[in-house]
């Protein structure tokens, strides 16, 4: 008693409807229809699981030693695994054999630094936790079957509940989260267990071994197997970090007064902005580490964040101008023109300022032109405050009059108004405040060059380079007269 | 035969050393130098216990949440630990039961999404690697004596690798991290484990009950006992920050202006920039909790990240702005006045922008008077562009002349130079900068109120609302013409 046909488009595909008398309703599902619907899923799921491959293909290109690591982890856990295959250890460990199963998954991380961290926090928290139990353990058979398992419980609940306050105080969050958590866990199971088993002691050497076993072949294969060093790691982010900052800053200068240009490296220093927690858990694990490359043991290895910090109160600045180049208020081109040689000049030395500390950091010598570079840096400053003053005697040239079009009615005067001069001199002040931001970072690298006392570079070969520099300054300076005169 | 005595003095204390006939050198240690060392060093460790100690309390003061979080890991602990207690399910459970212990102590986080994140994490790891090395296990024993723990030991290296490897990308390390781990655990477990022990599914089976018993333990206590929900925390998280940029960009402000006044809430604009990881990752612990509060099942967590991105931009400019207070070259008195109400009106505006902002999210309603505020706003920029135009005009007055110190000389000419003005002009830049950067905090937010569906304020209540700020606004008008009639 079929009354009509209904066509409903939904957004998967067409649904046939027969309304029936008693007002009810029956949908008619065509098999062509399941079989689109069935179809596109597939395709969508091959599409899926497509992206997925090639997304885990790129994390793979882009950094090999992630796939390394992962061998490593196998390797790590298949050695490991012997102790369970071979009998007379399997019979020596019994089922504590799986704590060294346990550790080498829980332990085993990127790099050295916080392998070792991990370790050494297992080894002190199971080490503390087994005593404590064990003490509380004997206290309580002392105290009699019925006080027991009350005392047991009580402590139970005092000691997690005070170690896991303890995660929340940073100094301990620094440096022994790991381990209090491994507190808890083997406090817990001890004090319980031991309630049960009788050969406590024996328990707990066992495990301590196990751990001990797990935590050698960690080691090793995380020290032997293509080391991944949290301080080489760090090392290596700080100075490609100041590179590109100096790119960035080049780069953001060049675009403001052409914007032709390709600009690659414009959003470069955004690496810098982002990179404050991987800076400061890399400097917490290359503490754990041994003497590696050219690092020696007590290398300052907080100073490191230090520099970041100075690199990104720089790189907010750079941020505030790079969003000129985009701004909707241009200055006219005459007037870019005016200040883009000095602007171009103060971005250069302020980039190679930076550039001479990422060599700093990298050689691990004291620079013997960083000194020179800076005074260049505050010389081309100078010109640029010289370059803005004469601004103020500017007048629009014939020819600029009819080419660029300024809007505001105060523009067919003779003398520039302000409005128009405004973005270019907030793009120089900008320029200027990041150049003397960059001192900082000038400061944070000389605070490491003293702590973790780098050499000189020999002298001859310094005065040397300082000449050259010198003579490079006078050709720029006479080519910057150069292009001014032909204003 | 004691030649000589010689007092070297060292920082601990003070040596006495003879030197002996043969040439060799003996040190006496007084015992009251002894003494002394032992007694700086005593209290030296004891300053240092009762500067932690104070750390410690002032964690609990600041947050007293975080007290109650570790009550809570210590009462889930607790409970479960009845497990071990009754010894009926001793009998069922047998050692398994540490496993119970064990997921609490790992899987108990601070808030309720981390909670969940980490069991759904834990179970669906377990399960998985289970029933993968049942049946790699089933495999093996199938493919006789002598292939059987090479087959174990490939598949444990293979999927371990490959595993580990998968924590790398991007979408497995947001959703499945701790998962990926838990899989390796279990896997390498059960698949080396079943190796000797032959009732391997009913281990799975015992396992797996334990872990589920030792989750919900930890539900329950997470989620009745003074829960703390990780979105809640992430929507508190914003709008405080909201209101600290609002307040931060008052007093920056006030500050260039006036610098008498208390800057408190100078640096509060720091928090902002900060909060990138924490905003992040409960964003994510966030969709795993069940409704609660205003927020339903599908409350889309992810756009709060995406304000407070938007309110990073803004508070970059901040960061720039606020150099500005403590730069070297200022503008002179006068000048600064002459923009000082303008620009103090930007910021008031766009901070009332701002906390209209937050009121919205605080609220959960749409905001009938934001388009008001965001035009205020948009004008108080024009009156501050014509004020900056109207500095071209400004000359010296009389007075100032004698009282603001010009050290350059162009400064006594009766127009103002423009390395005068350039400083203010920097200043009103910024300020113009980031009222713009606010209008991308206002469509994020705009965004969050589509997608969450916020629901429409009353009408009536609107129209009288944006009377009343009319007529605020007109009032504030005539105030700023009568500052400036008076200067």
């Amino acid at each position: 008693m079929a009354h009509e046909k209904k066509a409903t488009s939904s957004t998967a595909g067409v649904e046939w409807r027969i309304n029936v008398g008693d007002g009810s309703s029956k949908i008619l599902v065509q098999e062509a229809v399941l079989a689109t619907r069935a179809w596109l899923g597939l395709k969508g799921l091959v599409f899926k699981v497509r992206k997925f491959w090639e997304k885990a293909y790129d994390v793979g290109v882009n950094d090999p030693r992630k796939v390394v690591h992962c061998l490593k982890v196998g390797t790590a856990l298949t050695v490991v695994s012997l102790f369970y295959y071979l009998r007379p250890l399997y019979e020596g460990f019994g089922g504590n054999a799986m704590w060294a199963i346990m550790t080498v998954v829980v332990v085993f991380e990127n790099t050295v630094g916080a392998t070792i961290y991990k370790s050494l926090n297992r080894v002190s928290g199971t080490s503390l936790a087994g005593l404590l139990a064990f003490s509380v353990h004997w206290v309580a058979c002392k105290s009699g079957e019925k006080f027991e398992p009350l005392l047991v419980g009580a402590s139970v609940f005092l000691l997690a509940s005070a170690a896991t306050f303890s995660r929340f105080i940073p100094s301990v969050k620094q440096n022994f989260d790991y381990g209090a958590m491994i507190f808890i866990l083997t406090f817990s199971l001890v004090a319980v267990s031991g309630y049960r088993v009788e050969k406590l002691f024996e328990l707990a050497h066992e495990r301590l071994s196990t751990i001990i076993i797990g935590i050698s072949s960690c080691f090793l294969v995380s020290m032997l197997i293509c080391p991944i060093w949290a301080g080489q790691e760090l090392y290596a982010l700080v100075t490609s970090n100041m590179e590109k900052l100096a790119n960035s800053l080049d780069c953001c200068v060049a675009e403001y007064f052409s914007p032709d240009d390709s600009n690659k490296n414009l959003l470069a220093y955004k690496c810098v902005l982002s990179s404050k927690a991987s800076e400061e858990s890399m400097a917490n694990f290359a503490r754990w580490e041994p003497p590696h490359g050219c690092f020696s043991f007590k290398h300052p290895w907080k100073q490191y964040p230090k520099i970041g910090a100075a690199m990104r109160n720089c790189a907010y600045c750079i941020e505030a101008l790079s969003s000129c180049i985009d701004s909707e208020t241009q200055a006219p081109e005459f007037i870019k023109k005016q200040l883009s040689t000095a602007c171009q000049r103060v971005s250069s030395n302020s980039s190679s300022v930076i550039t001479e500390l990422a060599e700093t950091i990298k050689s691990m010598k004291r620079s013997c032109n960083i000194d020179f570079l800076v005074e260049e840096m505050n010389s081309a400053v100078e010109e640029l405050q010289q370059a803005l003053k004469s601004l103020s005697k500017l007048s629009i040239p014939p020819e600029s009059k009819n080419i660029t079009e300024t809007p505001t009615s105060a523009a067919m005067d003779t003398k520039v108004p302000l409005m128009e001069v405004m973005p270019v001199v907030t793009f120089a002040s900008l320029l200027i405040e990041i150049s003397s931001r960059i001192k900082g970072i000038v400061k944070a690298v000389e605070q490491l060059a003293n702590v973790a006392e780098f050499k000189v570079t020999v002298q001859d070969k310094c005065n040397e380079t300082q000449r050259n520099n010198k003579l490079q300054g006078q050709q720029k300076d006479e080519e910057t007269m150069k292009v001014r005169q032909w204003f």
